[in-house]
């Protein structure tokens, strides 16, 4: 594995499971535009790598606070669409990772960083971590956090996090659909990886091919998505670990994976 | 302001909030042609007005009863589909006011009734109010309702408020997302205008901008919606209020919003 | 009625409600492609029958296990296509049955059998019923099963059932909109006829109508959905049983229907 020179950014690929963490606790891992590039490049990484899995966590109290005023404040309108263009290039990135992805929250997750919780594709969340789109009660509304989030709760409660900005607890976001799990703050960890291990059972590459065609039908008319994975997955039936995966039923055997 | 003569809706623009309040308790607020030209009319009043957000509410023990059958039995085809058409434009013009807008929902919304709840970007109701699509168990099927409600409710919900036109309470409204929160009778009003003034805190303009990208970008696939947003993001970002959002932000002072 | 020849299938339609069965019980009630092709066939038979609604039920101690895995090991990718586009026509057929369709579901439900209840227009199930995506965890990832459950629950709900492969039990199942009903076993049989009782009341061609135009509206943009319920609003107001149910209702009096 290669050593990037990250300054925002830690990542671990020491195990089956890689950890990418934000760094840069003295600004509430604000997503600077530096800060963002270095996370697409982790992920980029990752997606290389021989990591079944990702964790995306955060250092210190706050997960992620959102984008990064100190080096917004008085930008132009190309300076400004380049960093949000960036922005949706990470969180397009995440969605792009062949492996799952599971946000470990421990903290207040914010504007861009509740979008990058609802990007992820599962989430486990720490009895006291908060999401909220607070440019709604300030000067700049979170239209783009909240594509992600809009698409991933309902109409009513997307508007209600649009427009009040207030906060919700993390056990109103699991009743909502936003995140997977809730534990105690001790359990966070474990519980984390407990989900991962549980989301990356089975064949990666089976795995990595159905993230891809999951996120593809998803928001299209059932009619249109149909066409899609039927494609897929006829596809997918012609890959060794499909033929292994039915061959070892049959057999009543343990499948072995060659990931093709 | 305008006084306009308008025979079934009261407008009260006084305070902060407006409130429309549908006046034809008689005909359980049933929404005849002229009653919805008036409610039109009413929000585009409302749109230019200083009101920072709106309450739409109801007179009598009936929220809203749907379409009025005495003016459509027999009616045309063209009729109809004018009188629907202007039904909605009714949906949209809520949809187009730059506010947010409460439904305060004391008692029965059924039909059209409920595809105004589900219309308004949020709504608050009080435990004795129900909420159904009776067309289903009719002779005349709730097509239009249903697209509100359906857009704003599961898939599965949507079928048996459809198809069996039953009426939910205030509680499985909630818990199905169809409407914000539910509180007793007496705390309706309060309630309401609470809901209202967290969903009004900001920059005016902000919030006005925001919401039209939140309804362009929610039922379209996240690529495209991503798209929309960020152009209106950047855009937005070029504002008075969003500098000064940030400027205060950083400068740890209150903003001074200027509503543009 | 005609009694056709079917080996898999089970087709009561001596009633108001048609019963059709899976009955393999011997496979898991595991779609083969004969299996497919006759449940397509019962429903075809089933919508230009008299039958009011239709149950969709099981023999056996399981629902359906999914796909066949023993007809299709080994085959190649046109054979794969025309297997899971005659899945495809199967969820397809169960949505354009002019009749409500209530799935019955007293065992697991897993991959395309999942899909079967995320695709029938309600859902009843026994507590101790589960649902699961278990290609997630295989070699071959449950693409189009997705689509369907995809459709019907959250984002995040749906990549974990995606990922993890595991399975949630009836209550999870129906918190999370996948179903509608849960009941001790004893009641399945009489909850899933109360469900269709009360989804089938009021004139049947005005539900046919009703049923069709909901499912061409649901996924797409609120404009566009309106334009498609518009039109067939305006247009169903035209029949026989809308004109009736709007007399019936000002003249305090029960409606006939005649089913035009």
């Amino acid at each position: 594995m290669e050593h990037r020179d990250r300054r925002h950014v830690l990542l671990d690929v020491a195990g089956d499971f890689a950890v990418i963490t934000m760094n840069r606790p003295e600004k509430r891992n604000a997503l600077s535009l530096s800060h963002m590039e270095e996370l697409c490049d982790a992920f980029v990484e990752v997606a290389s790598s021989d990591s079944r899995g990702v964790i995306l966590a955060a250092a210190g109290p706050v997960f992620c606070a959102g984008h990064d005023f100190s080096e917004m404040a008085g930008q132009d309108y190309a300076y400004m669409h380049r960093l949000l263009e960036t922005c949706t290039r990470l969180m397009q990135t995440i969605t792009a990772t062949p492996q799952p992805v599971v946000a470990r929250v421990h903290g207040l997750a914010t504007a861009a960083g509740a979008q990058l919780v609802a990007t992820c594709d599962l989430a486990v969340a720490s009895a006291n971590a908060g999401f909220a789109a607070p440019g709604g009660k300030g000067g700049w509304f979170c239209h783009t956090p909240m594509v992600a989030i809009g698409h991933s709760i309902g109409r009513k409660r997307a508007a209600e996090l649009a427009f009040t900005g207030d906060v919700i607890d993390a056990v109103t976001a699991r009743d909502w659909g936003l995140i997977n799990r809730v534990v105690e703050p001790d359990d966070l960890e474990p519980a984390a990886f407990e989900l991962l291990e549980r989301a990356t059972r089975g064949s990666r590459y089976s795995k990595a091919l159905g993230k891809r065609t999951l996120y593809q039908q998803l928001d299209l008319p059932v009619h249109d998505a149909y066409a899609i994975a039927v494609a897929a997955m006829a596809g997918a039936s012609q890959t060794h670990d499909a033929q292994e995966g039915m061959a070892s039923f049959l057999e009543k055997r343990t499948p072995k994976w060659s990931d093709r």
